[in-house]
């Protein structure tokens, strides 16, 4: 043999290549505001990042119960593994939750590509590659957890910090717009979520040292509306939970919003979860509550200012981010808002106003600090001496993973992955230098002694049922109108459990660890389950003991045989 | 998030790693030469490269058949996505083909990757890495094809040259020999075969030109028993084949060995096919018929003795590899060798002395020369001139590349997977540098005007029927007493043909494109069949048309479901 091959990584450039340039239906030409609003009623499709504003992540969809879930199989699979661009980028996990549009799956990966299928068949109809430099730090992962589409366009973040629009029919590319600075270390990761005729957008990398920031972008033009940054500047209220404002801490706060928030028409509020400060671990540093991190801030999606907040971990020594979804649902009129936090606890509050409800912990073993069930915060172990190991739980591969818990409201419960799981932090100071890591200590995951599960709690914190596993949890869940709750392990195993119950009705084994969204949705009356699947990145940091499992890149998507 | 993660390339250390270490059962203690022998009578399992020593691909399993396959899905996926160590080796492809021993599966990837599997669950029993130099050059791509199993352990070749042996119940290394220099481009990418007591090999590397040899060791020890040189050194009978003796043309000559041979334990012969000579294109370098290129060779494999040859393309001007399958069947009481060559024909051999019974071509476009029935070739259109393009068919992508036909005795029929796309090649003159690429021409293979198909073809070369695919074929063909032929195409679809008619029953799209060996085996009365997927490497050369299409590393298992 002799062809002197073109490597694919350099050659990808859209609409050269015959077996991967082609054309999409116009099928996001009428997705506007109002369909989102109603995304849960198009329950065939999955329009917006968690199915719904809501963030429930349930489906209304029912061909697939409990039943006949036995019966489930692959129906097509989707292999995303190409050529890394980025250094050292094979070591990403596969994070994404497909939307689906009138039978076009749009689908995001690491490395900035994106892939337009047809959602029957797994054809690929075009594909996207953002080309992401090289030389840059990047902070934390080069994942990517979904898209946004809307008005004849998709839109996605990259790891690079830029904001993309691509023509949804071509994959050709509108506009391009920038978050952030990548050579101070901020990236993005999350999906962009459509509201009004606006995107909002966060940034991600707390861990190195820079300001977390919300955007709003106009949705057809990209000009930026506002900016809404996390960490307030000196003279601003809240500015005085960061100690000397000459030390400059408020400057490299962290508080990133990494992972797409909710948003409640009749608040006008978009409800986001901010990450840790940093450093994490050193509170020497920084002295004070640390204002806006690990905090849901409710935005107001007009004007970008912060109506309310409520920290979940004020003063962080153990790197417990909050950004994962928060929650919208009513309970006796009352319009509320859950989550749950990697501080192992579980916040029930007032979406109006920010009120505490209630808190519960959710996790076995939780020794870091408690928090009582109106809200007080009392720590009790963390790393306060330089170079002394100190052991908590939960370590901060979370009580509970960026991962999704998802929410039934006919059961009122909450199905939730649970990692218990503890590590050893030293502390250990750092000089910040912009664009450097910027962590205040070394961690050593536990490697024996964790467990993991999807627990279901009903709205008030009570465990009804927990189904099992070895390893911590890892995936997000999705709860659908069949009654059931699926689920993947680190083991590769999707899973389906009966939502009333937690029986364990079905698996698959899919070959690598799960670590992304699944979703459902229908094409021609027939019912699909949607999964990413692939181990990598920093999951083999947090979960020591799966380390060296086999990476993956491919998305599976199951239905019921015909 | 703040993990300083571990480079997963660089932990794998067998033992270590609690996910990935474990033991597979003593399965293979008491595989031996007997039970090979007869491998095609225990068709519950796979357990020599080619499923028997007859190269026929043909498994007697039948549970699976022209009435059920419709019903067939996956039951489980495997994906061996793993950091890739080797620079630039993302851009590999999937080609093995699994071996299963009473329901233990052993695979080998790229990169020197080996797992152990259970056969009927996917989960990972143990796994094994061997540690490639980046520093080398790799000829001719980071693959690798199968492996061998017997008396405890399992054998399999590396990309930088070395054979292994494995305990099959750990996967902890027994023994490590070097087969080929890798500093002077020599690697390997055949599964070993078995034979009495001894481990039969060859090396790759042609494109750069070395000498090329088969190897034969010792099961137990590793010590070698014999080499046989496929290019005669002065003075030998071949030797005038290549011009004038002190330009040394023979020493840099080609004729690798890198696909698996045939054996037939009443002749006592291995049937090797051998690669291009090198430089391939520049003829000029190396007057005469260039043996034992382009060949069969029939090698005693007690004295590593060549007893008879024949070449298929003599004075290999095209780039026409042999190395692919020589099938070893009977008709009329005769003893035959059947060869799809990459220069488009068909050739059948008597194998007790290699006399040709008759050539018939097996693709539609056939121009860069003629061979007729009785074998006398006389070549048309050639790179003859240094820098002018010459247009020819078949390309170097052959009317078969190396992936294996498939023979079912039952109906005498050959399944062929076929490439019928030509390419213009432009000659250049090269000067030999060990350890750097040697070859004599730019080459362009047709982006369009291409064609593929699975052909049925008799033992006398009268087709019979024809699947045509819009793409060459790239993938081994599978056939079973099921009356069934699996293969899979460049598009990601593995299909299931009725083998009498060549009707479609069934298909499934697996998200890459198809270049391994699909093979059955069946665990506890069910049978399964296995397909290794995964694009990319000099494929995306070799049909440009699919330049670009996502690559893949997954091994989907089908069933029936229960």
């Amino acid at each position: 043999m002799t062809i002197e091959y073109v490597d694919a990584g350099e050659a990808i450039d859209h609409g050269a290549l015959s077996a991967v340039s082609g054309t999409a239906p116009a099928v996001t030409d009428n997705i506007d505001y109002d369909r989102i609003l109603n995304a849960r009623s198009e329950s065939h499709n999955w329009i917006t990042y968690y199915g719904d504003y809501d963030g429930k992540r349930f489906s209304l969809l029912d061909q697939i119960n409990t039943e006949n879930v036995k019966r489930l199989g692959p129906a097509w699979i989707f292999q995303a593994g190409t050529s890394g661009q980025i250094a050292g980028a094979s070591t990403y996990a596969f994070e994404t939750c497909p939307l689906v549009v009138d039978g076009v799956m749009y689908v995001t990966g690491w490395d900035g590509w994106f892939w337009a299928l047809d959602a029957k068949t797994g054809e690929q109809l075009w594909r996207y590659k953002h080309a992401v430099p090289f030389d840059v730090s990047l902070c934390c992962g080069n994942v990517n957890r979904g898209c946004a589409v809307a008005n004849g366009k998709v839109y996605f973040v990259t790891p690079n910090a830029h904001l993309l629009a691509l023509d949804a029919t071509t994959g050709k590319k509108v506009w391009e717009k920038t978050i952030g600075d990548v050579r101070a270390g901020e990236s993005a990761s999350l999906a962009p979520l459509v509201v009004k005729d606006t995107l909002i957008t966060g940034s991600a990398g707390g861990e190195f040292g820079v300001r977390g920031h919300i955007d709003c972008w106009d949705l057809e033009t990209g000009e930026q509306r506002w900016r809404c940054y996390t960490v307030p500047k000196p003279g601003e209220p809240g500015s005085e939970t960061w100690g000397d404002a000459e030390a400059n801490a408020w400057a490299r706060g962290g508080a990133n919003h990494w992972v797409t928030g909710t948003y409640d028409p009749d608040t006008n509020l978009y409800y986001a979860g901010t990450g840790n400060p940093a450093p994490d671990f050193d509170g020497e540093v920084r002295p004070g509550d640390n204002l806006y991190t690990d905090s849901v801030v409710a935005v107001n999606v007009d004007t970008g200012k912060i109506v309310w907040h409520y920290q979940f971990t004020p003063h962080d020594l153990w790197d417990y981010d909050s950004t994962m979804e928060m929650t919208l649902f009513e309970r006796d009129g009352k319009k509320l808002l859950g989550h749950f936090d990697k501080n192992g606890y579980f916040f029930v509050l007032d979406r109006t106003n920010g009120e505490l409800q209630h808190v519960t912990p959710f996790v076995d073993r939780i020794d870091w600090g408690t928090i009582t069930r109106d809200g007080k915060v009392t720590p009790r172990k963390y790393p306060d001496k330089e170079g002394e190991p100190v052991h908590f739980y939960p370590g901060p591969a979370g009580a509970k993973e960026w991962t999704h818990a998802a929410y039934n409201p006919n059961r009122d419960l909450f199905y939730v992955p649970v990692a218990d799981v503890g590590a050893t932090a030293t502390r250990r100071r750092r000089e910040f230098k912009e664009g450097q890591p910027y962590w205040g200590a070394a961690v050593q995951v536990d490697i024996d002694n964790m467990a993991g599960s999807v627990s279901a709690f009903d709205s008030h914190g009570v465990e009804k049922w927990r189904w099992r596993n070895p390893h911590p949890m890892a995936s997000s869940v999705l709860a659908t109108a069949g009654d059931l709750v699926f689920a993947g392990t680190p083991a590769g195993e999707f899973i389906a459990l009966n939502a009333q119950t937690g029986e364990e009705l079905w698996k698959f084994q899919c070959g690598s660890g799960h670590h992304g969204s699944p979703m459902t949705y229908s094409v021609d009356g027939k019912q699909y389950v949607a999964v990413p699947v692939g181990w990598g990145g920093w999951l083999e940091g947090i979960i020591p003991g799966m380390l060296g499992a086999g990476h993956g890149s491919a998305l599976i998507v199951f239905a019921l045989p015909d």
